[in-house]
């Protein structure tokens, strides 16, 4: 769904982008949608369809509290799941705080939770040490990014036996019995076990859209080989697309209002640094 | 608390800042909690404690979905309480309907809500006609800023009746009878009649001094006469110092994992674009 | 999942039960577990299996706040629906009010509500006539019994057309276009298109058990031909059976507590008519 | 508010009851809302007005899962605390599991957490032992009743040193100058430091008002010398009386829907052993 867009930048540093890119999957509306808020819902769906597991009462830690990690975590703990957080950002760790989460290291709560969630962008912070001390049909899945956030390959050893119990389920079985249910092999799980909803998709598609529009339209010069944010007006403008499915009425500025504030009356309406 | 940094930008953008200057509002840990989370607790204690209010069942109508907006949506929600967002910013407002809120114009519900809440940073939200307009016992304050969001000046006419029944509570009396109930005269709600736990107070001085710090001992040339965001690592560095006091426990990067990322060990974990 | 026993009751009134039995449907363990908790979780995953639909800012109106209506709420409040709630009974509808939900009549949301779904125990809750007014795509479910509460009956008429889309989804389609999408031809969702979680089927049937056991073993006389509660007892040793899965930890009267509440230290807990 | 109705039944097990008695605390408009939904706000408002507290990320134990901590216990999770629940009935703590708490013994936490809250109706919940083991700066509340669930007495000994720093706030301190924070010397916190909001009162006064009519208007011989509980149909009036307050609008029964529910349309509703 747009994916990190690191290799981006690092492209631009090594001098080696040979023409402007924008990088749509920072935009406000791709981070929040795709991101917190279809999260929020896929999790609970990818577990379900996959595993049936209630989700009150379940001991679960997520690793990574950023819009993802933010999004699982406040689903499950609406559904009565008591929820630890692992990070390494202090930032986001005292948000987890302020949330209503313990933040701990993975080793503090691996023997006692029935679900292990990663949403970090990281590799390997799932590791076989961790798997190990897991209990009897602890759940591991991915919903960060690609396949390596679980050490996967490492449960492929000869003292492990796989059992494919359904399609993207395996219990991997140790020696003395215990079974990890693992998810589509680490890989993502919100793309391989839930779906996406048809409006996520529309915002996405539309800022992608935009976004090529923009660099297409662009007078000469407004963009060199680097990459860009997309113009918050243009934020702005995909979420306005989308209002009216909600029924969303939204207000204008008077002229004095907006002369007060110092704003055109048609955005945009924040600063850039502004977090929302 | 900090205040708007809007006129440093105005003065910088003019080219009377004669000094570097540091936009400490504008750092996460600032936003988060003296605005997201503060307001959080202190709506629900500014109310209590003027009008013993009970929050369960009341229709509230919440003017401005920004970090304070957000806070005090939050609580009031969480307390049973059914909440309306107005809004100006399209991208706040779908937030806002992700949230669980409809967002309306101020009067589509003016004359159902039981109290009004401003956070717009804006003047004349609530006007006299949104005034004249409220039902019997409706209660009106603001948690934006300065106290020009309610046109109080608008209810200091002959035909009006206020009555002060205690402090920083007004009634304001119709000739028909009907009365509003007024807080603070229309200033902040949070400083007149709630608290600051000390807890954010911390982080918010730390932030300051770290600022102070920074500026003054950063090498010549390093900020202009300009206005700087608190570099990022600061930001992470306050967080850190208040983690303790949650018992929290960070993870750290292993050295494969930091270049996997691209990160220096220590920090900072985000580009400076990141929205937390 | 036990069914409601109603019956039971009528044959009893009418002299015709020929059996002592007991009503194990209304036992805490059952009503919280099979209904409120179950509920709250299925909802969900009906709707998602089915429909794929994005919860965040959704507005659904939900018919009946017993149980299984306070489950669904809760979820679907908690994912960012807006939702509504219907109630014949004072009581069910000042819960409502008190947790956050507008009770309206069902006419005065049809036309906008993205969703609806019943879980009153009645029948013809949802009228061809609220099916003639609800928008386009509008989603209808039951979670409440039988099949009777949506009038499906009416929808079978030479002017609507019925599309089957996938296992359990129906567009019934009005002549200018309009679709409607009806799961389980009104049937239950919970039963029809989501799965019941292990940990729930066993509460049920270890309480079904222990109401056998207690029949079969009970001294003559102790049970007449009548309908029972299950002891408050026996409902008391089903929750202690499933507390050890959540690694719960129960905390002992001392004599002198026990004493001081005139309690048995090994129960029963509360009185008869205590309602959790 | 109207207190525990144990001593009635006592007097009426001993055949001293001389008079017939309606047991209006348990009538479930009396349960819901002095108990539940009343404490759910003042908890947040007791703690504040006395101590400031920030409720983020705070670690509190609620002592009791009935529906005083029930209400507590939402709050408190509301607003961003970690909550851990004792309990001494399974059925209780089972639902404290579901709800997302960790339901554990006081001695299991009592060294982490920043509040501790009684809500039991027993005695000697918090001993001297466990005062001896909380870190400094925790705050010992009571919600429950009576002023016997925490063992003030224990506190009142030479090593001891207490300080009144404001109304209803005790600093005890600790030879090492540990200090606990008792609020109301262990009397009821929110019947000492916060209010009741009017619309309780009024709930409340109309129950005990309708069970003294119903008394005194009664046929003779409906009702002897023992306990009886509000009659179901007036509990629901209560409801009803109440329901304008909040634009609530209640459905009616068809004649063909109350026929095939069995129930008159104008209520009761609901069987006697009906739990909300």
């Amino acid at each position: 769904m747009g994916g990190k867009p690191t290799w981006l930048y690092q492209l631009s540093k090594a001098g080696k982008l040979c023409v402007p890119a924008m990088n749509v999957n920072d935009s406000v509306t791709k981070q929040k949608f795709d991101n917190l808020y279809c999260c929020r819902e896929s999790i609970l769906d990818g577990l379900k369809r996959t595993t049936d597991v209630m989700f009150g009462g379940k001991q679960v830690v997520v690793c990574g509290y950023g819009e993802v990690g933010k999004g699982c975590c406040a689903a499950l703990k609406a559904l009565g799941a008591i929820v630890y957080i692992t990070e390494i950002d202090p930032i986001c760790a005292l948000q987890a705080c302020m949330d209503g989460f313990r933040v701990v290291k993975l080793n503090e709560v691996i023997r006692q939770v029935d679900v292990v969630i990663t949403c970090t962008g990281n590799k390997n912070v799932v590791t076989r040490e961790h798997l190990d001390r897991m209990k009897n049909s602890c759940i591991v899945c991915n919903m960060g990014h690609s396949n390596t956030e679980i050490d996967v390959t490492s449960l492929r050893t000869p003292e492990l036996t796989w059992e494919r119990v359904r399609s993207q389920v395996d219990h991997v079985i140790w020696p003395d019995g215990k079974r990890v249910v693992l998810l589509a092999e680490g890989r993502l799980l919100n793309l391989s076990c839930s779906t996406v909803p048809t409006f996520v998709l529309s915002i996405t598609a539309t800022t992608q859209a935009l976004a090529l529009i923009e660099l297409y339209n662009a007078p000469e010069g407004r963009y060199k080989q680097d990459v860009y944010l997309l113009p918050k007006k243009m934020d702005e403008y995909v979420a306005s697309l989308h209002l009216p499915s909600f029924d969303a009425h939204l207000t204008e500025l008077t002229d004095d209002q907006a002369k007060y504030l110092g704003l055109n009356k048609n955005g945009p309406f924040k600063p850039n640094y502004y977090r929302y």
